[in-house]
């Protein structure tokens, strides 16, 4: 059997100056995942029995490709298609997701279909993550879109812009949960509504701020978000702060239409680096009443070439505990 | 993260003989799409209201990945193998199709299993479609069946011929529904039956001549149908006239056995290239009762690099109006 | 469109050390597969008459797509994630597999996942398989776990170990059929266990030799099963003997519990190569009350650039003769 190989960028950028390009790209990860006290599962496999135990500690991996496709015309103008293949532990398949096309010209770039939202792209956002699944209860707790990794309702479609200058880089997207019909209260009976996210980020020096806002955040009716988020790079390190703000005027977020509940979350995240190693810290707070203060440390080892191992202990807002260490690596 | 290019023709080329190659190729194509009247959608999404009024506009899309796998021996026999990723707006996810494989040596390709159709190969019967989703109702009307870029009944099953010498191409194709079954008249009481197809088409300067024959077109007992046609190029431009018989002897087609009713269809069509822009025109008739004259009035403007924007208004045989208006570029 | 070719070994070799890799590699095969009285269908396609007569004969068509991604790190320990796209006839459509995982440094790789057990990646045991389906009925006939090219349960996870040091390779596997249970006894009432293979190969010279142990085989409590193989080159030919041990202590296998019944199975073949044709037979006995001895013949015609013509006529324990006669090449 012939072994084929494709050919990494510096092979074809230096070959040819294609105006049509097919890559793929993607990570594995795999390694430990511990969940205290995970749910009891019912309804298992062949001839389950009904509340068997579940294994607090399972392997839990990940496999990513993500192919893109793009064509340049004579101009400069870049059109692009892209799609994801996703294997997560436990599936039984792996299924392509839902197709996402741009057109990018410049520092523009217009997204159709799948798209990348704004709340999801902003920087900082995700920077307190940690471990080799890159988790953390630092992350903002409201629902919201995102490019859908494995598969989206039908219907589901999004529009999304972004234009980087300089040091700067703008977000917009919408969403409609679903296009098929013309009006989406008629439809789902005034639950849901268009979701438009607006983001900048800016990185200046040792400086990042960004800053997002998010209306009717993952299709709710009137859940509006915000997010603003700074960091501090100090050579080995960053320190950063992440505020964001949950406005559920309607209360549909929160399961009782017209009991409307604000929510507002504090994460501050640090990490440090010496040689290969860097460990990572964060606190998150949620005003929520009962809930406690969420916090977790990790650390990475690089092994160079994109892989690193990586483990974590994090406790969330009901105070459960959950651990990961692993290994990850890009290609 | 590496970033993996697929190299070109042009690369590959001129490093190696291979023998084995593994190629990606396809097309993305997004844009508008508008039907008058689009019907209701009655069963959608999350919580949906029965009968929510359809939107007429859509962002209609797709991306189409194919995957062409060869292997050429010693004497020059090529053994090929294709699977298609087909990605329509308004599906969920994205799965392979049924592989195609195939035998060539010099003139001459066999197809077996998802295989291409003579029907669906011939020349020039796809040459009034127009706008970025190339669509026409000037396409043949009947059912017949063709490569399934997306999924196949079980039991389907093809075998095909292409055969092209100088200027003269000869297509070959026999579909059998369910190979898995002795007796189609058994298994399924009398309708359905293996199609054969048998088409050829001549280019000879500025003229251009087709024709097919398709026996039990798209499985139906006993419906025969009949393709001609011919177009003439005058340099910066086209015209053609497609003509088609459908011959249902059994009215398996027409849903009343017995009751058997022929039609026929005439298409004529035209474009004209000035510079980057192509216009495009086509009227089509069919003798049903009732049936309106449909035609279709559309334009592209190249982009270069197999990049193009298209769109088009046409309006088909119950007098419905739809319209198109996008891009689609190659890769 | 332009056509994009994903280039060979050679060429990559010869232009990058590149760490991080991308291969699509596979076969195709398609041909005649004869099976006599198959058995009768009912429930088929669109409108099916129950007990349709099944066709003996069919095209039986498979085509295989391997993605493999890998990343070498700086100390030479090479990450790797593998995922299968695999048709064959009767599907509807292509899905990928579940992924596998690895890590490999030398001679040493270990496999997270989708992984290759023992029992299925020892030397020998395949090796009176013939025709271009490569199937024999000499193959083990227990029930085990191996490499899914399709799906697998969900849970299912494995972990495998393989080592080569100069002429001999050393493999370990572990299955656990549901990994989100705490304990399958009470999952799944006693039924499936874990299974554990152990198995080594040697080859020295004309000589080669494999054994293996595989316990639990195939999940299934207590079916324990062992297998010893031998096998002798003579130059243009191979001779061989596999012998095969089945302890069903619990009798779940055999469908009784505790009833269990022991097996054994001894599979004697061989093959000669004159020029491009390679001649094969086998005969094999198990020792269950009734049960014929299996025998087959077959040939390989060998096309060059891994692509060949094969047939072969068997007879299995039942006394029913199969058949198949096709091509299969490699890319």
């Amino acid at each position: 059997m012939k072994k084929l190989l494709i050919a990494t960028t510096a092979l074809v950028a230096g070959a040819t100056a294609a105006a049509a390009d097919v890559s793929i790209s993607g990570y594995g990860r795999f390694g430990l995942q511990y969940v205290e006290d995970r749910a009891n599962i019912i309804g298992l496999g062949p001839v389950p029995a009904t509340g068997a135990e579940a294994s607090d500690t399972i392997i839990s991996s990940r496999l990513r490709l993500t192919i893109n496709a793009t064509t340049e015309t004579d101009v400069g103008v870049t059109f692009g298609a892209k799609l994801r293949l996703q294997y997560d532990d436990g599936d039984t398949q792996t299924a392509g997701n839902a197709a996402q096309f741009s057109v990018a010209y410049e520092g523009l770039k217009v997204q159709v279909g799948n798209v990348d939202t704004a709340w999801d792209s902003v920087g900082l956002t995700y920077d307190s993550e940690m471990g080799y699944e890159d988790s953390s209860f630092g992350d903002s707790i409201n629902p919201f879109y995102a490019y859908n990794s494995k598969s989206q309702s039908t219907g589901y479609q999004g529009v999304a812009a972004t234009y980087s200058v300089s040091d700067v880089n703008l977000y917009f997207s919408y969403v409609n949960p679903d296009q098929r019909v013309k009006d989406l209260d008629v439809a789902y009976g005034n639950d849901w509504d268009k979701e438009i996210g607006l983001a900048a980020d800016w990185t200046n020096g040792q400086i990042k701020l960004a800053a997002a806002v998010n209306l009717s955040s993952g299709g709710y009716n009137n859940l509006d978000t915000y997010f603003i988020g700074g960091a501090y790079n100090f050579g080995d390190g960053n320190v950063g702060l992440n505020y964001y703000y949950y406005d559920d005027k309607d209360g549909y977020y929160n399961g009782t239409p017209g009991v409307g509940a604000d929510l507002s979350q504090v994460t501050v995240y640090g990490n440090y680096s010496f040689g290969a190693t860097t460990v990572r810290a964060y606190v998150s707070d949620v005003d929520a009443s009962g809930a406690d203060t969420a916090y977790g440390l990790g650390a990475d080892y690089s092994l160079g070439e994109g892989a690193r191992v990586s483990g974590s202990i994090q406790s969330g807002f009901a105070g459960e505990t959950v651990a990961d260490l692993g290994v990850r690596f890009d290609f």
